[in-house]
């Protein structure tokens, strides 16, 4: 038994501890390691359980985070086991809100069904969406079956993390005029399903006013299917059902439709290409020599004496050349 | 002599028909064009010339072609070169608007000392901004030493447009209160100079207090130097000197602090890592066997017996030990 595949039984059997550890092995850019990294991750892949992704994205301060505290609560009574990962790669700006979150899911965090990564370095480390499909693979194992992603932020991040997801949850805030016109529609367009939250007390009159308008215009505009506009208070516990009723919904037709199983396959075919790149690229850092050659060859373009191509086909045909020596 | 060596002689004694030709080679994706066309790159970027590159962005019907064809004058009656590229990932959504630049053009396309790329591919080819940074090396090598990277739409084809030059111009539409709210902050702080066209007769005034408000909003929001905000008119001339005024001070100051050398350094870089990653991802290209190894270890991934990072691992171990056999 090595390390990795002790690990791996744990993960399996349901240890959320080694869950931890198992994603805490699995972010790390340390080059001992990448070997047992990918070790668990080949034992674990395998035996991941089917899962309903659910990306959550919206501005910092809309009740992201209450939001997934209460629907995960909802689901966790309808057998469901929950895990919610956040992936903040503006956490330096945005002041890292992220850390908080486990303490601001009050309920979930006391659910043995729920699991939750507060992990205000992922996507920082490697600088991209760091190894956010890796652990959702390693929450499946462990047996999670509803995987919520948060992200803060507009943009690259929120694309990397929709290609990963089987559903856009975008959050807006109540009275959010000034937010929704200066929002790119596509962020608007993009998402599946849109909830207005905070409606609480007296303003979910106004809140109710802001959703039909926008219901309006993504009707109008949108040739295809308008993502369903929800309006809820978390706080109260408002409207929850009805939005958990919509993502089982969402979650039934694309399972009728067979789409879940090809956006699966996407994604995994996506997964490959960017581990494949990464492989490849992870080459040259397995000797010194090569980590020679390289910072050779990137000299000769930086000073302009070979174009890029050149130079990069020549490292690629020594690379293949090499072992024939 | 080959005939990538005959071309790249034509293309830098300065003929334009040969850039054409050298331009349509290097976007090529045929397999058969890939050996010529590395092969005219490589002969041609020693010879490139030091060029001042200027990104132009904003929406369409900003009047990015006018303010291109007078400025573009401008600098050649100060004795530079002038190409002028276009880049329009979104081409298909947009409906191809820069396919009719050339003739947009009026002034620039009947001068001798200019060169217009009216490439609605571009960037539509492969998926990424395409060959940009090669055709600005062929622009370079064939003796232009200004060059206008046009861009429509918003977005990742910007930021990629911005990693290229050396100072981007915004252009914004006269009266575009909307247009400037519902513009995301970055766009507009990423701007090294952001000219309000369009400010032609009666409507100069209305324009220079959008200015005035623009230019007070960014000096607030913005701790480090907010970019220079002009008005002008393209169409009537107005406001053109200015803004030559203002590109030449920022190409000297760029040159004065080195930065120019520095960012053109950085740039080199990110082209040879994107070359690397082209050439490393080729070799599965090079024959059927290694196409088939690829295609059997995404097979894996994608029905989910392999995890990601497993199958291109082994994959890539199968690729170096294959010589050595």
């Amino acid at each position: 038994m090595t390390f990795a595949s002790d690990l791996a039984h744990a993960v399996h059997g349901g240890d959320r501890r080694a869950l931890s550890k198992a994603i805490t092995l699995v972010e790390s850019s340390k080059a001992d390691d990448q070997e047992p990294a990918r070790e668990l991750l080949a034992l674990l892949t395998p035996v991941a359980r089917a899962s309903f992704r659910i990306g959550v994205t919206g501005v910092p301060g809309a009740g992201k985070s209450t939001l997934i505290d209460t629907l995960g609560g909802r689901a966790i009574a309808d057998g469901r086991r929950v895990a919610v990962l956040a992936v903040d790669p503006s956490s330096r700006e945005s002041g890292g809100s992220l850390l908080g979150d486990k303490t601001r899911m009050t309920h979930l965090s006391s659910e043995a069904s729920a699991f939750i990564r507060p992990s205000p370095t992922l996507g920082v480390l490697g600088g991209t969406a760091g190894r956010t499909r890796e652990v959702i693979t390693l929450c499946e194992a462990a047996g999670y079956d509803l995987i919520f992603v948060e992200t803060v932020g507009v943009g690259q991040s929120e694309e990397r993390v929709a290609s990963m997801v089987d559903c856009v949850l975008l959050v807006l805030l109540a009275g959010a005029g000034d937010e929704l016109s200066s929002m790119k529609r596509g962020v608007l367009e993009s998402a599946d399903l849109i909830a207005f939250n905070k409606a609480d007390g007296e303003r979910a009159r106004g809140v109710e006013a802001d959703a039909v308008s926008l219901r309006a215009s993504l009707g109008i505009s949108r040739a295809s299917r308008a993502p369903d506009v929800l309006v809820l208070s978390a706080l109260e516990g408002r409207g929850i059902d009805v939005l958990w009723g919509a993502l089982l919904k969402e979650q039934a037709e694309a399972e009728r439709r067979g789409t879940l199983q090809l956006r699966r396959a996407r994604q995994r075919q996506a997964w490959f290409e960017a581990a494949l790149q990464e492989a490849l690229q992870g080459v040259f850092a397995t000797s010194p020599e090569l980590t020679a050659l390289r910072a050779a060859a990137a000299q000769d373009v930086e000073s302009g004496v070979l174009s890029a191509p050149e130079a990069a086909q020549r490292l690629v045909t020594t690379l293949l050349a090499r072992r024939s020596d």
